[in-house]
């Protein structure tokens, strides 16, 4: 039997540092090592700032550089030197957590590494530990049912604009459009031309300093939107 | 100013003790009082048994009862009894939390409770705690990214059968279908006619005592699935 360490893809949850649960608190703690993901631009890691109250003054943390472009081999090759980073850590019978912002398989850098480690060590033993989102958060800090009894949701991205949100209205009961931070107005006449638009509301940051709420959606227009924007929406 | 108590709405995760938050810990443990919601049928509750490691001997817990009637004026009616009764605590001043399973605003009783405060005590001070939903508990149980990049997912009920899959298929990426207990042959159609079958996976009491893994998910149609099944799927 070989003696390798086990990689845990754990999400930290949304960003109030108590949404996050037992169990990734007990598995950071045990970790022999911490893998955070920054962007090539900074170093900085929203999931370490979550988690920091959890993590031992000693513990080892060690940042893996998250490649922020488009192309996809470029991309590609930079997941699969982070992923080699970790595979190292585990032959040499070191556990890993890799921590991530929310939860780990839902539009996730996680799911990048996740890939990653399938080529480069296939037979890794990987446990992911589920976190909050924020669209689950968004619905809670605003009161507002997310999905209920027999209804459908559809959890989408913003980035395109107002396509998606056209594309799928007729079919669907409530709407959650993560990454609502451009083509804003796009987006707006696609919940207006939907009849999604009444019943939504948008917001920037949910549980972290400079969280915004944004009753009237049209207000995003004049602003310029946080990344970390999203609306929900239903009929 | 009123010296009324808050209620505060807590998901206690998906089954395991260990996927509740930090949040829901505190909150359950400084509550004056701990509803839950048990079938009329049976007055067992789910969430409490998840939630049992971390409330007190002493804890005051009132078990509300939940109809199991599809008549929307008598369940509308028993929804409003346990409302009032909830409120007459609130008014008492005392704080009280409101334990389901999941998330509160995702598929659950809390939604109705929700409802019914706005009637019964529509000033009523109501704060919701997120919690970790089924699908995400199971999409990390199978080390399944559940939603990528600019992909859209479907949450849908399975309860009426293959008809919303069918109808939604063509505008979304992925699928999560709660409820995937009855009607399961029509459900496996729809998933095939639609090129969502190959990459399909059930999983029943995810996290819990009896948890079982459905890798061909015609398996289903052999046996009598569980309530608590669903079905993740990808194309």
């Amino acid at each position: 039997m070989k003696n390798e360490g086990k990689l845990f893809g754990i999400g930290v949850g949304p960003g109030d540092p108590e949404l996050i649960t037992k169990k990734a608190i007990r598995l950071i703690n045990e970790a022999d090592v911490i893998f955070t993901a920054s962007s090539t631009k900074n170093d900085y890691s929203l999931a370490l700032k979550i988690a920091e109250p959890y993590i031992d003054d000693n513990a080892n943390i060690q940042s893996l550089s998250f490649p922020m472009i488009k192309d996809k081999i470029e991309s590609g090759k930079a997941w699969k030197n982070n992923a080699e980073i970790i595979a190292k850590k585990l032959r040499e019978g070191k556990n890993a957590a890799f921590i991530t912002l929310g939860d780990p398989v839902t539009y996730s850098t996680f799911g990048y590494i996740l890939t990653a480690m399938k080529n480069v060590m296939p037979d890794a033993n990987i446990e992911i530990v589920p976190g909050i989102t924020s669209f689950h958060a968004a619905a809670a800090r605003c009161n507002k049912i997310l999905v209920e009894a027999e209804e459908t949701l559809a959890i989408m991205s913003g980035a395109y604009g107002g396509e998606n949100i056209r594309s799928i209205a007729e079919k669907v009961d409530k709407l959650a459009i993560v990454k609502a931070y451009k083509n804003t107005e796009d987006i707006n006449n696609a919940l207006k031309e939907t009849g999604f638009y009444d019943k939504s509301i948008a917001i920037s940051k949910c549980g972290r300093q400079g969280e915004k709420i944004i009753d009237n959606i049209e207000d995003l227009e004049k602003r310029k939107p946080d990344y970390w924007t999203l609306i929900l929406a239903g009929k």
